[in-house]
């Protein structure tokens, strides 16, 4: 399969999941299981949940027993968003091109949404448990939990907020970063060798990936950034090193990924999708 | 030992492993965790921390077996108080005689807060995949997000906000109380049970005394409510049938639960929890 091909396919697949392991009901309580399909359904990269799908194809094992685990972390993802955008965080009317969740649904469901997906997002990769052995799906829940709580995801969104976007120096933005984007991200490449019951070395190989493509598309935002209007006055990774050493760390960062990549059987997607996601012509 | 003695190291205990679970941290995240703990540490009566840990001793088992299960249904049920008491849903300034989590630390804090304390629960009941075979915790988990997601509390919550209290009838009301406050206190039972490992009947008892201790409790704030100005003009089971007819309804459910309570060893803390939770004379 052509690699723009598969990833196309698996955009299809997981939209098609999310759908499936979020359905349409006719309850009392509709409303706020609208405002959770509203903004999960929204087409997106699906990055996340296709570097879960495609860890546990290039580990050996059916890529569609790791879709509960890919779709729990975008549902954790979605979440993020639906409450960074609340008025009284980032404050923002539109999201992927379409208004944001409380600017349809009122501040109030918008909280509920995002607190339903996360639930649902736990809901969601317990259903792993009817083809996986109970301690994989153990373990996929506990990198779950950890990549989106204080020490992951939610530690990162809030050493961002509470700084404004300001940090001290580089050294202070990485981590941030590491939480913010890159926990959820590296768990991302774990989870599908969970799925597969990839050994230890491939796990380790995966979140060297994972981790690293993470940061160069973070740094690539950045310039993306600079380019633009946003952000004034924000630290960013070309704010503190020069837009010249930004570069020269994507590519860096890409090569790790590609060599990680070669752990794995048929690595040539990932190598295809760690450069594409550094920007570079693939 | 006596009941109430019983009562109090229940709460005794709980608290410290709240305290044991969120620790005390010095990272840059650390504001975020400091509001978590602010909420969770907060002195509370812990019914539904305290039911778990009960219905696994009288099932026969070491009650400290369920802790984790007990702890994360608190941290459930405080992130549910922390985005309830939010300006843009009840905008309440004071919980537990103290200012609510955002006049402390801010709406976006607070927020983070609740996320932060949605997704611990799932962390600190996976710590009982220590002492529990991985089929019990699964079980354990697969209660937790049913109960707290859009078919459990979220779901009530989502009834009552969309309707302003303005329920339509008695059916529309006593579904709303069984998903928003009902869902959570029943799956306190079944978490005890799923711990000890009790066989299904017993774990069909514990859903039925908490089913109707939860109930009893509720209508029993209702009719608190009415001697009080709170909640005027909102639907409440004594405006629906009266006042006489909700007392009647609370001293059956009572039987009800005591009765359930015998599937069990040693149920007379049980039975006077009962009791005591209907405000009746114990």
């Amino acid at each position: 399969m052509d690699h723009q091909n598969r990833f196309d396919a698996y955009v299809s697949d997981i939209q098609q999941a999310l759908d499936k392991y979020l359905p349409e009901v006719d309850v009392p309580q509709k409303k706020v299981q609208d405002a959770m399909r509203y903004s999960l359904l929204t087409p997106g990269k699906r990055i996340r949940s296709m570097l879960t799908l495609e860890f546990c194809r290039v580990s050996g094992a059916d890529p569609s027993l790791a879709m509960p685990f890919a779709c729990a972390l975008e549902m954790i993802h979605c979440y993020s968003l639906v409450h960074d955008d609340l008025p009284c965080m980032d404050n923002d009317d539109f999201r992927r091109g379409l208004p944001t969740n409380h600017k349809v649904y009122g501040e109030d469901f918008a909280v509920l949404a995002g607190d339903g997906l996360l639930t649902h997002a736990f809901d969601t990769a317990l259903k792993a448990s009817s083809r996986l052995p109970a301690a994989q799906v153990l373990d996929g829940l506990r990198t779950l939990s950890e990549a989106a709580g204080v020490n992951g995801m939610l530690g990162g969104q809030a050493i961002d907020v509470e700084n404004d976007g300001h940090l001290a120096n580089l050294d202070a933005l990485c981590h941030m970063y590491a939480l913010k984007t890159g926990a959820l991200i590296k768990a991302a490449g774990r989870l599908g060798c969970i799925a597969a019951g990839a050994d230890e070395e491939r796990v380790k190989a995966a979140e060297l990936y994972t981790a690293s493509v993470g940061l160069a598309f973070q740094i690539r935002d950045d310039l993306l950034d600079l380019e633009g209007d946003e952000a004034i006055g924000k630290t960013t990774y070309p704010r503190c090193v020069g837009v010249e050493e930004a570069q020269r760390k994507i590519d860096e960062l890409t090569v790790t990924a590609c060599r990680a990549a070669e752990h794995f059987d048929d690595p040539s997607f990932l190598v295809w999708l760690a450069k594409k996601l550094a920007g570079r012509n693939v």
